[in-house]
């Protein structure tokens, strides 16, 4: 730990000119360097405001570098405390103070500061070079014996935990045992003396613990914490954070070392929060709190309660106007709204910190925009400014913020927004209740396509099983409604028709609320808040599509899907999935008779039932989408998806056979159940596959789509259909079904194009020969994802994915965010390919990556002519659209 | 039809100088043109027969060309006719016969003739030229009335049926009413006046049945023959015979159009078909037969008995004698055996054709050693002459080809050679009788791991479910095993202990044997000949070792397997599956039970069981591959493929409940098995996965494999390891298998090399980053398949795959044949990045394509150091991998 001091080398004493630097003053030129990456958010936040000449107490920083040249040989570097003790002597110089000077004691902060944000996950090391001789002249600076004790008891204590590892309990232990001997209830009853002899009794803690002491030397104690410091960047927490938002470890934090200001040095000292603007609205004008005679940490332990900024102009009105001014400078220089820390110590203020503030998504907007409007930004810029996911819950319902909740279990957020509503454990009992003007939520195990129907009667979902990307969780998002998944607290009885969760009994009818937004499940009614998209939400959107190269469209099943997807400015369908046409009720069963059907009349007469249906269907979203492109995709599932499963069956049948009853009928499905099952349906008899075995059904479903459209022209609509096959894998394969399509649109006026999604790895290596059959692509990288990298995505969300986030194989879910290194390069194989062999060729995506803002920024990349995602997911991808053509220009 | 009549160019008199010329007379010059691909096979053979000087009679060929622009246009392209007749002129005035000449006709053949051979799948019309008229000249020179009138009779039939379309049957029925009436048993008992009168009633059906007549005029019989035999090549049995060997449709037929010479033109007439060597053997000296006085369909209809070929030696001398000459002169010149079809008409010899013949096994390798040897031909062409696979048949025991055989149902030939047992349907029957001493077929609906065993003891499997890619397929193969699966008409009734084949119940017991090399089914015990691989069989492999490039492993997981992959020439071991080592009896039982244990120290004592039982396997096998490398496979299949399936499990549970029994253990296992099972297993928890989320497998396997190295090294033997992860898609997965494999093998004397599958689509994006934590590579072509075009194998063979063979979506099967523009593009991919990242890079191939002849030179092209496949394909593959080379060269 010393070997710096053994080794110091020769012209040590001369900070900022040597080779392998590692300290620099606010004060200092840090030349070209990335001021953020070296010296941290922190530090570079107190540098720039050291610059614009505001007032900053002195101090200096510990470089990033040097973090990373102690986490390569787990030694400080050489040379460094030797700077940094060039760089105590000019703070001592310029505050007249002593680093160990017991009459006029200069004490410092350490404080990490890494150049990501992350919030609470290091740790900092305050009133620094405290020790016997210099409390007292602590105690007459400051006038306060009681609060110079205590600093000195806390410092013993923070040292004590952070640099020598003694367990934090056995501090607290003693602390409680001294109010039990002096009878007294609260820390703040202790007087100077208690506090003197709790020091103490810490310092023997410590000994006993760490086998050594808070050392008294007021410059081994600042080596040891810049130490601690730098060792807290490998702490588990801090890992785990890194992991979870995806920053790489190699980064190194810097360590800024500053001159204590105390803002509890009376009446004309006070510490203070504050936001250039309100973080939750966005309105203008200072947002904070402050608190007189009080250090920083009070206003955060919320031992006193702190007073809102505007009452600081009539107690301090000098600093206040200050203060005023200096955040009104601060928000012009970073144009941006700032977060500030700030400290008076007797009527003079001291900026300890100052960053672009945490907002909500309605803040973020009216932020952005308001800050054009003023000329403070340029459009371009207020459209990078907004997170393309924080629109997403400006759409939804949300629970009231100020609300009370009683939270009895997580799960995940699989689906933002909040539901309330009676819990029932069935598809059916939701419609029914539904039918009858209940609100409930459907609580299931998992999901599969027979729920559908309940989830559309359910305000919301709630299942124990499954993933982000699961049937429930994918479903709920594209119909817009909250849903928390993979909730493991959950059981399911449904022969009691009881839940338990959290070990706690609710039965069918009893009220929950969910958030989809956070994973929450909260016991009885939660108070919601409506969504309402403001005129800021319009005009940055507006200012977005202004700029953004990439099309939006929405997949969108049914015309109330295709109507709210326009009003959230979709231009188009992307996907139109029939199969979730046939999944509900009345048309489930004809379709199970259709796959059902013995011969070819049977299967006609089905078949001729289904026609109307999906007619009507595409007539109504048509019309909603009258004008703009509607690519509806013919049947993708296999067939045993619309049957029921066999052990379903097989039960059915023992019990009618016990009751004497014949079931030579369910023995006769079973037969075609086990005939259609698969090992691996996902690789299966499906999609494209389906359309060439089973030719009937897609071309009901093309004459279907020509009558829906002629309907819609002989009423002086607009239609622009497409017609796209899915699963494809060998240029044949489209040709013939492409003939097939073309022979049953002959009669017809308007062509109908053509297309294919792109979602099997040899599609994209053969794209130049299905390019030569089709009009367009659509890639389908959910599935291209599957087969990319050999994952089921049911499977694997549950079985090892989560382990393979966790333990570092894996920095993202590629299910969510386009896996650009594998199935990123197939795409771009594909577009080479295909353009090269169609020049005409349209390029789009549908799978759920086309609403994740990275994802997007790839697509833009690539050049694909538009993406398609839910109908929530709009607003973000045209703005994640607008943002990456802004960042590629 | 006539259109070309019509419209006759001038100077379509001179043939052999116009642009778009279409006849060639036999003694033409072509020039440079492809004469197979223009004349066909049979068109070739006779100018180059002619161009030897050898008697040929006079003729020519219309080119497959004509035929390409028949098919284009729907007629015969113009000036055709005009050729034709210029020809057929040269060949009158050759023969000083004229076409059409009632007293010296001119009878021609119309043959077709593909550039690759189609045998019988086209038509042929003879005696073309014979009417009213021509009859007589035809009597007087053969001088047999009855003959004449039977040759009409036969003219007129043929003429109906292949161009003017009646129904055969109708001729027959005629025929049959005519040997009624005049109380005779055979057709040869008819007079030449019934002929007559038959060929009357001929004509009235022809008249009848088309509308139209055959026409007397000779040139038109000619143009509409010529047009018929292009229709032929559209046919419905040659368009499947094209799809069946992958031959395209667009290469036409040329046509024949030759004089007839006649056999039958007393006793020093005669006709014979013959082969330069013993096809069937390969030894030395004419082999064929022949009939004197006879034409040469009487040789092939069995009539009469033909005679052996050496016996016209003393019954024509003179011709035996230049036929002799002939043949020697034939298979010099194309210096292969030939089969030929030759005349004798008054003792002068006519030769009708001559063309490589086909050979069995054994044969090839015999003649193309002689060859050699001989200097007839190099060594290089004498292993380009033989057929890879048609060593396969050389290994294994086969059906005696003189054997009577009662087929009682047919299946897929999946894995080739003959057995004979009792039938048995369950594994461990197979297991109890094989051990008693019986031989036994073991018969399943399909078959899973939990057969193995059976399969084990069995001398052959039988299925009534799966395709050549089967469970049963794949291992049968592996195990050097006859099988036949996919037997439709396989029926198994499990409670009454029967099978159902053809309609024919069997009981467990009775005997039947299968021919796995062409899927039959026989009733009973056949003879069976025992494989005796000959000294040519060594000669010829030797000589292909000396040239291939590509090292020859086998997939071997036992050392009884290893040994005899070693006797067949293999190099090493490319795959030994650890699982199949946990798949019998007692060990299965310790898998589950480490796979259901509840802590980590039930756990470690199931691993302890099984470690040395895995060590001694891995023993037996590097003894048995002493000095070459053995690359050992981890763990591969997903856990739950070790464990009873569930609903197997829940019916055991409702029988002890039932019986009142304790099933809490049963429950627990089925609990168990429930959250391991996987909607998609293919795609799921296995490999490497599986290998870091329960390190303990792979650790126990790594230990048994150092174990086992360092016994046969202290024992002298030169141990060669190799360990292999399967499905990685990600460079850390590998990254951190390795390290803890290392980790593992830390104190071991010899580095063991580590490397991986690539078989996911990912890994062959990323090769090059998988590159630097790897050793070597090698290619997982199933698993690649299945995820580059997105099918299951095991559903696949069921559902669609045949339907997509059937219906031309696919020429070849990939999980046969490697896939070059899909699969193979991703191989190459992994080779540069692979390659270029690591130079020291080994690669190979260890899935079923490492096998297959065609997939070998794809290999050998992308620059693989080695393929493995099972034991019984290596003389094959070695073979293959030596005609790419030279081939390449």
């Amino acid at each position: 730990m010393k070997a710096s001091e053994e080794n110091r080398p020769a012209g040590g004493e001369s900070p900022g000119t040597g080779a392998g630097r590692f300290v620099y003053g606010f004060a200092d030129d840090l030349g070209p360097a990335d001021v953020r990456a070296l010296c941290g958010g922190k530090g570079a936040g107190l540098i720039r405001m050291r610059g614009l000449g505001l007032p900053v107490p002195e101090g200096f920083v510990i470089t990033t570098e040097a973090c990373v040249s102690y986490m390569e040989t787990g030694a400080l570097p050489d040379g460094l405390m030797d700077e940094v003790r060039a760089n105590l002597k000019r703070v001592e110089e310029a505050t007249g103070r002593g680093f160990g000077d017991p009459e006029n004691p200069l004490l410092v902060s350490v404080r990490s500061g890494a150049a990501v944000s992350m919030p609470g996950m290091m740790d900092t090391v305050l009133n620094l070079g405290l020790n016997d001789d210099t409390v007292g002249g602590l105690a007459k600076s400051t006038g306060d014996e009681r609060f110079t004790r205590d600093s000195h008891r806390r410092f013993i204590q923070a040292f004590g935990e952070i640099v020598l590892k003694v367990p934090g309990h056995l501090f607290e232990g003693a602390i409680e045992d001294m109010k039990h001997d002096r009878g007294v209830e609260a820390d703040t009853d202790l007087t100077a003396d208690d506090l003197q002899e709790l020091t103490g009794r810490f310092r023997e803690i410590v000994a006993r613990e760490a086998g050594t002491e808070v050392p008294e030397d007021p410059y081994e104690q600042l080596e040891l914490a810049i130490a601690a410091v730098f060792d807290s960047w490998l702490g588990e927490r801090a890992v785990a954070y890194r992991r979870e938002y995806g920053i790489p470890d190699d980064l190194g934090t810097a360590v800024t070392v500053q001159r204590m200001v105390f803002g509890n040095m009376g009446e004309t000292s006070a510490t203070g929060v504050a936001f250039t603007r309100n973080p939750a609205t966005g309105e203008q004008g200072l947002f904070g709190e402050f608190l007189v005679n009080a250090q920083g940490e009070d206003v955060v332990a919320g031992i006193r309660t702190p007073r809102p900024l505007p009452e600081m102009e009539e107690v301090l009105p000098h600093a206040y106007r200050q203060f005023l001014e200096t955040a009104g400078r601060l928000e012009r220089e970073y144009g941006d709204m700032q977060d500030m820390e700030f400290t008076i110590e007797r009527d003079r203020l001291y900026m300890l910190q100052t960053r672009s503030g945490k907002r909500t998504g309605a803040a973020a907007l009216k932020i952005a925009r308001d800050m054009a409007e003023d000329g403070l930004i340029s459009r371009a810029e207020a459209v990078l400014r907004v997170e393309p996911a924080a629109l997403d819950q400006l759409l939804h319902p949300r629970i009231d913020p100020e609300a009370d909740l009683d939270v009895i279990a997580r799960g995940l957020p699989a689906s933002p927004g909040a539901a309330t509503g009676k819990v029932v454990l069935t598809a059916r009992e939701a419609k029914e209740l539904a039918e009858a003007g209940e609100a409930v939520l459907l609580v299931r195990r998992e999901t599969n396509p027979d729920d559908v129907e309940g989830m559309i009667s359910a305000r919301g979902v709630l299942t124990a099983l499954g993933g982000m990307t699961s049937h429930a969780a994918v479903v709920a998002r594209g119909m817009g409604k909250p849903a928390v998944t993979g909730c493991n607290a959950l059981k399911i009885d449904p022969v009691r028709g009881e839940i338990q969760l959290g070990g706690e009994t609710f039965e069918a009818g009893d009220v929950l609320t969910i958030d989809g937004s956070d994973g929450s499940v909260i016991r009885g009614v939660a108070p919601l808040v409506e969504p309402d998209p403001s005129e800021d939400f319009e005009t940055v959107l507006r200012w977005a599509d202004e700029v953004r190269a990439l099309a939006v469209r929405a997949n969108a099943d049914t015309p109330v899907d295709a109507r709210r997807a326009r009003e959230l400015g979709a231009e188009g369908i992307g996907l139109c999935r029939t199969e979730h046409m046939f999944m509900e009720g009345e048309r489930l069963k004809i379709m199970r008779e259709m796959i059902l059907s013995e011969d070819e009349e049977a299967l006609g007469e089905a078949l001729a039932k289904l026609e109307p249906m999906q007619r009507e269907d595409f007539e109504g979203i048509l019309r909603a989408m009258d004008g703009l492109p509607v690519t509806i995709r013919l049947l993708d599932p296999p067939l045993h998806e619309f049957l029921p499963e066999s052990k379903d069956l097989a039960k059915d049948i023992a019990e009618r056979e016990g009751r004497g009853e014949n079931a030579a009928e369910q023995r006769r499905q079973l037969r075609v159940v086990e005939s259609l099952e698969e090992r691996n349906p996902m690789l299966g008899l499906r999609g494209g596959r389906l359309g060439l075995l089973k030719p009937e059904i897609y071309l009901m479903q093309v004459r279907a789509v020509a009558k829906a459209a002629r309907a819609v022209r002989e009423d002086g609509g607009e239609p622009v259909v497409e017609i796209m096959i899915p699963l494809v894998a060998f240029a044949p394969e489209l040709r013939m079904l492409r003939a097939r399509i073309e022979a049953e649109l002959a009669g017809e006026e308007a062509r109908i194009p053509v297309g294919t999604m792109i979602e099997l790895p040899r599609a994209c290596a053969v794209a130049d020969k299905i390019a030569a059959e089709a009009d367009f692509f659509s890639f389908g990288t959910n599935d291209l994802t599957q087969m990319v990298c050999g994952i089921s995505r049911d499977d694997a969300e549950e079985k090892f994915l989560a382990d393979y986030l966790n333990g570092g194989i894996l920095s993202f879910n590629p299910f969510q965010t386009i896996d650009r290194d594998g199935v990123g390069e197939f795409v771009k194989t594909a577009i080479d390919k295909g353009r090269g062999a169609n020049h005409a060729l349209k390029l789009g995506v549908c799978g759920e990556h086309g609403g994740d803002p990275k994802s997007v920024a790839f697509f833009h990349e690539v050049g694909l002519d538009y993406v398609s995602c839910s109908p929530f997911r709009v607003p973000g991808a045209r703005l994640a659209a607008a943002q990456a053509a802004l960042e590629g220009s």
